[in-house]
């Protein structure tokens, strides 16, 4: 797996992937989004591999779109509004597609945050399983700021997974800037590290626990989590019988 | 726009929405929802607001529902109980509206709340994007005290804005006080200012940071946060995608 | 009431119902499921029941599914692989409708939880309306470590009570324990206790508080709760307002 | 109540909705939607009227919407796209809201067409309760000729009163013209009757059997017709069952 | 199987249900609704059991509920119009469980419908896979006429088998009587047979028909068309893929 | 675009996709669902076609799935049956994906079939948006007998366009040929024709005419048919609102 916007390594059962523009801090051109699902749909498809760390190169973990390169992209000339609209709906989709690939994928995935991630960033780890980061991250939902694109999945996913809404409407609506303890605090993040280093090793340790356990019963884990987040406790429930009615005839019980 | 039971003002972008029945500590009459709907209805309108902030006058935020106006009308005599049902109907109906118009009002809202914010207090403040109060700040979703009404919207609300489930039950079923710095805890408010000066200066600043922003991406901004609310990620995905098929042809973007 | 697997009994409006294997750290056989949902289905129609106290009998709590007893019923030998699927479904379904009483039982229920509470433990209280904890509280989503059975509720509730995804999903996916005040930190639980004397005493205290207000109230209260959980805030306002139709003709307004 | 663009008028307990633009064959004017809201309401509130009857003045049922006078208001000069976005929302908002309308309120409404019923006159046809049709009714689901507007309701309800969709998807594509007795055949309406005065004998007699039922029951039906199609069997019976635990207590059964 | 209210009775692969109150015309007592659903119970769980033929003793299918028994239950003195609404949800519940048990059995059911069936006979066929009927098979959604009970699930599931909604409104507003061929021209049946005899005949050997067939693939088949016809196509696809990874497994395939 | 299965080709504004594998009747080998959501894909994106036809090269339209060419694939031997679930789902996927491309292509699809339709064949044709069929075309939902594969869509979209849910049961619950006026009259398809002769050259002029229209208009329609179809009318309502606030901008109106 060769790619031009990230980098992708394997060690053991674990598969690390890595924004690569460190030169930009990380802002993702559009060929980015497609990479990354390619890398993503791979993983899923890896026998050996059974978690992924997503990690930034560089000094920054993203610094959000680059607006340049999705200005050249959506500003293309077109003969009226509903033809411009049918533009930005096949530019859109697969930016969606993109972040949407790390919740497809059956293994878990933990995003190990250093510094600023920014705008698409925040879209992409909400996508993510496991939100850990270093001392120094900072946070920005920067899409009001610029008025566009809060499309590829903060404004679904962020609300999720944070327990107060009061909190991100407030990060929402300002594109303020917000610090890991804050992030903590508000239930986005589950843990910090002291420097970028111990996130490493801890992120990897994590990693190393989930990999050890049954994969059947990991992938069945994340899926019915993310059904369940969607769904009625009700719906839930038929859903995780009907899924281990096949997965629980696996041998692993005994 | 005047009103009996409430003030509207405005200030540059920003306008005021205060509960104007301070002798009885703001409590509600019938007259107050659709009072209250119409401002949110008139301000959502008017292109020069940005941001609202909603207050009480006097001594306390809200003390709830007037029962005795409330019995009043709830208690007209009919011929038997499915009549009484109906009517019943036709008075929540109207109330229930008054409260949602918040949330359909396409302008942030930020609820600044000092001292008791009691029963309906409770249903208002949790349709609101952002919710600050001042530390003497309480609040109490007074309904099971009294056997009635918690159809305005806390039951609705309330649970979907906070991070804890155990204490959203314990605080509606035992209908006992909670203060600002418990509320903060578990995430209903996401800050506290020493006293309601402080919060209304700071409320003030709040918005007009809110105001700075391009008002088409702040009204996508709250709109994709309310409809994400109620959909699964993939619906709010879809829903984004089109509304900013439209709206991302705006000329702020460079 | 005699059971083999609980104890019931009753004190004025307060029900509790204990986990009742002690020698085995209160391990549940497949027995259990079925007496558990007899039970709150018989406090459910007896008028004198206004809340319900669930705790565990012994040193522990919980310590989740009797994994022999469970083999023995899943492994018993069919024709094909489908013919398995059935079975597993057909066992499956009452365990997950004996979790599923709690929750539309009508009357309140207060876990009270001391020490470990493992695996379907955690299933069980997160269909609770209220979990309070003494200070030696401890707690896992044991499921990925064994391969099975997460089906009785713990992804579909648990995420759902709790203000941290993050948090949710390293714990489900890592199995490993949480103490009393992580769980409080995240949202799972919102008191912790000194010791099980302490816990007992309040969690009385708490259940008496719920007992003396209208049982119409509370009712009414827990059923819309619940409703609400599953639903958009434009369905549960309908509803609730349906139910009210005919619950707010009690005469306990005045 | 007196309107410009239609009369409304009452016999005993049946209430007569007549569209009443003749000169235009009943072409609908911007105004025309806020009047058709308001007369429903109206109607649902008094409480004389069981049942309404929608027709048209002149020699048509509905030629559509007023394309001139659509197109005054839509194409106003906006700064940019996203401000024509928000404009067309304004429009379309209470256009939507006058169909709705008709199956927001809870007195049956049986639509009586004669002759042309195109565009818009489809969208309101489509969200009354009977369709009955004189010999010489042709329909058209007109919008895909003239690139806009399906928004009014066609597309959202013409689908779900029909048996065919196929056939549904064939007019909708093309803007054909389809006769009464192929609308018949493939479920859209009901009755066929030889000319325009049988048509209005037979549509009187009609609501005048549903007027002397029972109106509580009869408004239960609507309602939980109209809930039904929007929700799964599992939650229509839930709905009804909170619906009659109020409306059951009419003294009407024996 | 012995019951009071239905005759249960077996022959090779199929099991009937016929309904036992011939003198008064099959109406339903109270009691009939828990004897109907233990029997869809036991014959859902008896492997011999591949297809149900229901049907009823005497010169009618059924009259419907028996309304002094009803109101017998319902009238109870209760001391005020709330608790009369606890004890309407605690009568309809098990009504709607009767009907729901011929839809959670996993054996198709086919309804061999001769002469009178009214009121709660048209919910119960409704509920019914396919519906046969004699030419002198009549129906009526009597509901309207009497004021109450269209909650045992004709509002629920008689509009979604039907294809014409005007029609399906147009008797449920009404009540009045409609014949086999105007039930079978708008497809609420599939086949009419001459007489009572055929009808029998030809329920058997279509019966046999679907007992020849693989029971795992028969049922995967019924449940998933329940299932879909409550969910998006999308929920659908999602919800077969994943019965099929348990279900697919069988050997019936070469 | 050149591929193995299909045969694709185009004349003015509309394309034509064939089934070829006329030596089996069109039965569809695996690689056939990806070729064929590539040329869906593939379609959706070419600016030149508007309106596409699907018909079966040879003497029958298709065969249904190559049953030996499948449980090659299925059968392979796994550790345990929850591995062999996973490699399930794994091949199902690309299938269902096939399918569903047809739906999410935006240009409407015609079906055009002439004899033999079964099987994965109805899956098909029920995503089309029209079916058309010659006089001698006949049809089976053939999954019941062999035990498997209605999980390519016919369970999901099948019961969805067709008025007559006891014979939609019927047919699928025993597999059996049903012919093209069967198909009409409980409204699968929507026009027979004499031959196929006839039945492409009616295909080719309703293609045209909807290649006459609007594409943006014609978009929008399929596009909202689709949406509409999974979501209730209020929803729909919203949706279509939002689309058109971008798409209404065209110029095409005057």
């Amino acid at each position: 797996m060769q790619f031009e916007t990230i980098i992708v390594s394997k060690k053991g059962h674990i598969a690390f992937v890595e924004l690569n523009n460190p030169s930009k801090h990380n802002s993702l051109i559009y060929k980015f989004w497609g990479e990354f699902k390619q890398a993503f749909e791979d993983l899923d498809k890896d026998p050996v591999v059974r978690c992924i760390i997503l990690s930034g190169q560089g000094k920054h973990f993203c610094s959000g779109i680059d607006l340049m390169d999705f200005a050249a992209l959506a500003n293309q000339k077109k003969s009226d509004p509903s033809r411009s609209a049918l533009l930005i709906r096949q530019i859109l989709g697969p930016m969606q597609d993109g972040v949407s690939a790390v919740e497809k994928c059956n293994k878990p995935v933990i995003a190990a945050v250093h510094n600023a991630c920014i705008g698409a960033g925040v879209d992409i780890i909400s996508a993510c399983d496991i939100r850990l980061a270093s001392a120094d991250a900072k946070f920005s939902v920067k899409e009001v700021d610029i008025g566009l694109c809060a499309d590829v999945g903060s404004l679904q996913r962020f609300p999720k997974v944070v327990g107060n809404q009061s909190w991100v409407r407030e990060v929402c609506l300002t594109g303020r800037t917000f610090h890991a303890d804050e992030a903590l605090k508000h239930g986005f993040i589950s843990q910090i590290y002291g420097n970028q280093q111990e996130l490493e090793v801890k992120s990897l340790e994590l990693a190393n626990v989930i990999a050890s356990k049954s994969p059947i019963a990991v992938m069945g884990t994340k899926r019915n989590l993310v059904y369940s987040r969607d769904h009625s406790v009700e719906e839930g429930l038929e859903y995780v019988k009907t899924w281990n009615h096949g997965m629980l005839q696996t041998k692993v019980l005994v």
